[in-house]
């Protein structure tokens, strides 16, 4: 198909990110053309668990970097999480159901070419640092963003 | 209006789905074609009330059904539901108003022939049971959605 | 760009309302028409700050004004408000950053020509006065918000 789906990644929630992530995989299998905006919570997604904060952040960047979470499996549920229980219950459903995880999905959105982008206002209001984020992003700005946005057939903001 | 609308309902919360039925009734009423997909919570709003879990189910599907609403009316709100006080003052003022039910909206919108599709993934994952669900609605996988809602004039998440 | 992008605002969060209004102020720059349709707790970001509420309310409707936001600088954040320690945060990270304020993104749209719907199903069932709004808020019917959506090239619900 010789479309483009943009997806405005705000929300830093597990199930959420599971719904974009599905979408992006299965618009890719279907060759549409695939761009994820990570903006504010969304973030969160992308950072790379591997990758500690850089040294030179204020105090609030710091605090802030260590209580959100690392990468997508930290990400907890927009609803039910109920302190991790109902989450847990629903990775054991998945794998009951052999879904795969959602670092899967984000491995394979990676593998298939979907566009990875940050959003640049939210990057330096969070004081994230680029190499802190999976290499596939790249940091622009909300005019950037629309510009894509604006030519696409679908938009989704999530 | 020779025009298509596609939501792509995520949510399980009374006033989201308030907001996506009214939507969907008031396009049918401007003749626009409408599509809901509906997707993780979002499922819970066509829950059939009357209908019981089946019995094949496993452990954690059977519990995730139990702790769940069970169709438009036992859906929370997003935001201030206050153990159901929240709630209770959003429909004492609907009904000062006049405004109808979200069980009225669901009705009217499968009278005025909105089509309703289930996301078979997130289907499969709570281990819900087609005839636990209103008969209109048809599971379908992401790609299907996809394919609708590439060719849509409006795209919603809700 | 001769393009239109038509947002509706559902959600009373601060930090959603910090994304919708940033893209709503890049898109006028970039001369791209821009609609917002204010319905539900989205409606709380156009309140008039230095308005009471008027006297023909019911009891509910005089409750419900008083515990809900009033203004941009009152909206929570969607996620980890913690009592408002999290939003200090968040804006002490902004004014670190020198990024405007809510406010001062609201106003920004306000005279950059960005046009303000309020929904009027919503401003009816909580009991808002047209002069409780900003004065560029029009009251719309969800089919005059349609109308409008359908016409543009990128709309988001948020």
């Amino acid at each position: 198909m010789n479309k483009k789906m943009n997806i405005l990644m705000f929300s830093g929630d597990y199930d959420k990110a599971l719904a974009a992530l599905v979408l992006a995989n299965s618009a890719r299998e279907l060759e549409v053309d695939v761009t994820m905006f990570f903006a504010f919570w969304g973030l969160f997604l992308v950072r790379d668990p591997e990758k500690g904060g850089a040294e030179d952040k204020s105090l609030y960047e710091k605090m802030f970097g260590m209580v959100t979470p690392k990468g997508p499996e930290e990400l907890p549920l927009s609803k039910m999480n109920m302190a991790g229980l109902g989450k847990y219950m629903l990775l054991e459903m998945m794998e009951d159901d052999k879904t795969p995880s959602l670092t899967d999905f984000l491995n394979g959105a990676r593998k298939k070419g979907v566009k990875f982008y940050g959003c640049k206002l939210s990057v330096d209001v969070m004081g994230f640092k680029e190499d802190e984020l999976i290499p596939e992003v790249k940091v622009i700005t909300a005019k950037e963003y629309l510009a894509d946005a604006l030519n696409s057939d679908l938009q989704l903001f999530i």
